[in-house]
């Protein structure tokens, strides 16, 4: 007696992530009403199911949807406005300049659903964003079919989008009260940084995340200036403002930690924070090399993240993982240091369970919902190959990313994305702000 | 009256690389028996040209084909076999004991093939390789219509090649006496290391650079180890015994120089040396970070390698640009360092130069042979486009080339690679070769 299921896949290899290490040979992932139901030989998946479509996937290999821990989607129409300055020069000059002038709902919307489609095709399956008008970038993340926090951001000081921090929250707050319960949207609280939020406001984000049970999604420690700064201005360094403040914790999601000595990292440890890792922007922008290995040593989540596609400029975790395993051996001279699984881990589960999401996605696992990626390594410049990990990390890229699904669903098939709206309507849009951006 | 050529070509940006930071819109390049007859603007060249074939890249931008200046091509055929070790295991316990059990002439065609065509569909139009069997090499770079500089390698240890350095050059220099004067392909002397040469060696080889007028092509200062180990039985730096042994000179190409200080780069550019620098290499064998803002401030030709595939593993030339940008900007803490430009130049002109080669190839400059690529930067990742120079290094990759051509010959037309051999025979040919090497 058969089994009815939705779909059934079947890949040359299966890396779930959890175990640790794992790579299944010639093995089956079932899917039920969104849901992984078993993985299984591929011989016992044909005798127990009966699917309503079944994939084949000869010369692929199937992992969790990457999770993308820290991105601004919108900022995607922002893409190469400014290179080669260094962070403070590139917000001051370029970055806040132009989105004082443009950022609106509607550049929100379409901005948001830009980086979306770009991160679906690149398998990117949950991304955690921060950015202004939280309920536009909601409702083109719902558009485009993919899993999203929405950071509730807040700045003290006014923008386009709210006059102050308050505003900033009571903006956010009504977003989130209009999207509760979506299946794919959630949220968390976002005071932007150390040098851009005061106490008070960083009290009122702890409390609230405590209330409404959210993450929170902070930058932290990115550059040596914003140390220096603080210990000018507080006599502390950022992190041991926060951790006064009350902001550290479980749910606390650090950005960037590039600039981290031992107390930074004994801080972190104590309160069992989780770390963004952003290699590439860290790179662009020079803010220095993250000491990633002594942040597992230590025993933190240390997901990956894009940052924006304005100091990037892809949105593209097949990227990240690769840097991230580059950076930390040429940082602290040890080859050894973050090995291909443990930066696909970065890339899918550690993101997760930073996110508080682990117990629905992050790995392939029965009873998690089926936000999966399936990458194809048959092409020339991915033969011959002896280990399919090390070719995702290495060797692999976006563009060999042929399907995606969240919660079971089909968003890329064969390598080509399945919105609502049509490539060319979106390609327009963006040409319109393209426009207007440098006029 | 028009003039009969054989291609014009449309493209919506050209970046010629000479005149440094120009970017041409709506220009038309002219070629004729394989050279560059001109670059015009697009209304010009109509009214100026009647063309046996018209190509339009509406949506492209045309730059030099790329030049990777430092690679072991046929390693493709290990590409992963071993990863995540620093560069002595990987050699001692991996990569060497497989050679000695695998390298042979068949496995140097066939491995040469696949990078061939790996770096072609990349954009990649020449090449300066180094590894045994060069006269297979020489075959495969032929039969794929590549542009290759081939290093005779000089290895003091018996390899499955040659008993020593002595037959290392006896070997090399009959392969270059039967290639010789073919269009595509040349040589170089390729001493392998400082570690690996001895002093009678390498006086020989810089004899017969200097008597048959060929570069010099030598790994030095690849990691520490190098260094301490060479100060311990030399009792100098390895440079400094290069420059004892009269080996620098204008033709000498440097790969790596990863471990330089000031008396090193005082050397290299008094004897106006080049360098190869691999950036992701460095990285994966965590070596260490080249000082290269340093070495292009000293006047030194700095050109881009991919290294081989087995400690890479991509031999991929955006990869490579994008990593010597974002390398150069973390290693010395200043975000200006690398810019998009001159990243681009590395990977071009300056490795003709290196080469010797720049009076045929590196730019788009009429007279040049049209060695040229076209990458597409139409998708909704490569928008919007701000500037085409930046999406070049930050944005795009190899998989958005289109169009490549080598002595104005098609050797990639639409992201198809025009090989005369075809891809399933050549996979087939790659699978047989790992299958032998896992057993």
């Amino acid at each position: 007696m058969t089994e009815a299921i939705d779909l059934l896949i079947h890949a040359r290899w299966t890396v779930p992530v959890e175990p640790a290490g794992t790579v299944l040979d010639n093995h089956s992932i079932a899917v039920r009403d969104g849901r992984i139901v078993a993985t299984l030989p591929r011989s016992e998946a044909l005798t127990r199911f009966r699917a309503t479509r079944q994939v084949e996937l000869a010369e692929h290999v199937l992992i969790p949807g990457l999770v993308n821990l820290h991105t601004h989607a919108a900022m995607s129409l922002m893409r190469g406005l400014a290179d080669d300055l260094p962070l403070m020069r590139w917000l001051q000059d370029a970055i806040w300049p132009a989105e004082g002038r443009h950022v609106s709902p509607a550049f929100v919307r379409d901005g948001t659903l830009l980086a979306a489609a770009e991160m679906l095709r690149g398998g990117i399956t949950t991304c955690s964003d921060m950015y202004f008008y939280p309920e536009s970038a909601a409702a083109a993340f719902a558009e485009a079919g993919m899993r999203a926090v929405l950071g509730l951001v807040m700045l003290e000081f006014p923008t386009s989008y709210a006059s102050d921090a308050d505003d900033c929250l009571r903006k956010g707050l009504a977003a989130r009260e209009r999207w509760l319960g979506h299946p794919l949207i959630s949220f968390s609280i976002a005071p932007h940084a150390p040098y851009t939020v005061s106490d008070t406001s960083f009290i009122r984000a702890r409390a609230l995340a405590d209330e409404l049970r959210l993450p929170l999604h902070v930058h932290i420690h990115e550059t040596a200036d914003e140390i220096h700064n603080a210990l000018a201005t507080d006599g502390q360094r950022p992190l041991a403002r926060l951790a006064r403040l009350g902001l550290l914790g479980e749910n606390f999601i650090g950005v960037h930690a590039v600039q981290m000595d031992e107390s930074d990292i004994e801080l972190l440890s104590r309160y069992n924070c989780s770390i963004a890792h952003c290699p590439t922007s860290n790179m662009k922008l020079a803010s220095g090399i993250a000491p990633v290995p002594r942040l597992l040593d230590a025993g933190l989540r240390v997901g990956l993240g894009t940052d924006g596609a304005a100091s990037n400029n892809r949105l593209d975790l097949f990227q990240e993982m690769r840097h991230a395993a580059l950076l930390a051996k040429v940082g602290t001279l040890d080859a050894t240091a973050v090995p291909a699984h443990t930066a696909l881990r970065m890339a899918t589960l550690a993101g997760a369970q930073a996110l508080g999401l682990d117990a629905s996605i992050g790995s392939i696992t029965p009873g998690k919902q089926a936000d999966l990626c399936a990458i194809r390594l048959g092409d020339l410049e991915s033969r011959p190959c002896f280990d399919p990990v090390s070719h995702l990390v290495y060797v692999a890229g976006r563009e060999h990313v042929t399907h995606v699904w969240v919660n079971g669903e089909s968003r890329v098939d064969k390598g080509v994305p399945l919105l609502h709206i049509n490539d060319s309507e979106l390609l327009r849009a963006v040409s319109v702000w393209q426009t207007k951006i440098v006029n």
